[in-house]
């Protein structure tokens, strides 16, 4: 439904006000960018990334309060797991054997 | 390093005290959990698992404190992550379009 890919393209959309300017700034096709937001606006009950006509710039994309509320829990999960783990990893790491330096 | 099927064989050998008969509870090749294990021990500075000679089995295979150690922080890591996501996977599964029956 969601993931990593998902969530940095809306930000770019959020970012650049565009779904290709956000798929350039990622390296993918325009194509592949709009097939992602039809995924997530199909996904979720409110569309994520709605269309804005008019104005200085000739339209583009914007994100809706849903797209927003993705982007921050997303990235509020991500915070809190890494958070949670950080002592847990720590321990492994410390069990870990020191590698030599230039290997 | 460590990921959950090297978690998953380390707990089956804490709870077989066989290499092979660990492996076979994952259907995995003795070779290969063999050679999980070499990679492990390998990785941290003391051994995850080591040989028993004797006994009334004919020896086998058990965990070392490290091993033990190693299962216990990746589980407990495993825990807080679900624990700490929790809320924000809960407030994004709540944005979802609702999936009709059957589907």
């Amino acid at each position: 439904m969601i993931g990593p890919g998902k969530v940095t393209l809306l930000e770019h959309i959020r970012d650049t006000g565009s779904i290709s300017a956000a798929g350039r700034a990622m390296a993918m096709s325009y194509k592949r960018a709009w097939m992602l937001v039809e995924e997530m606006n199909a996904a979720f009950a409110d569309p994520v990334v709605e269309s804005v006509r008019g104005g200085a710039k000739g339209g583009g994309a914007q994100l809706t309060a849903t797209g927003i509320t993705v982007i921050t829990q997303y990235r509020a999960a991500e915070t809190a797991t890494a958070q949670a783990t950080a002592p847990h990893i720590a321990a492994l790491q410390a069990l870990l054997r020191d590698i030599p330096d230039g290997k």
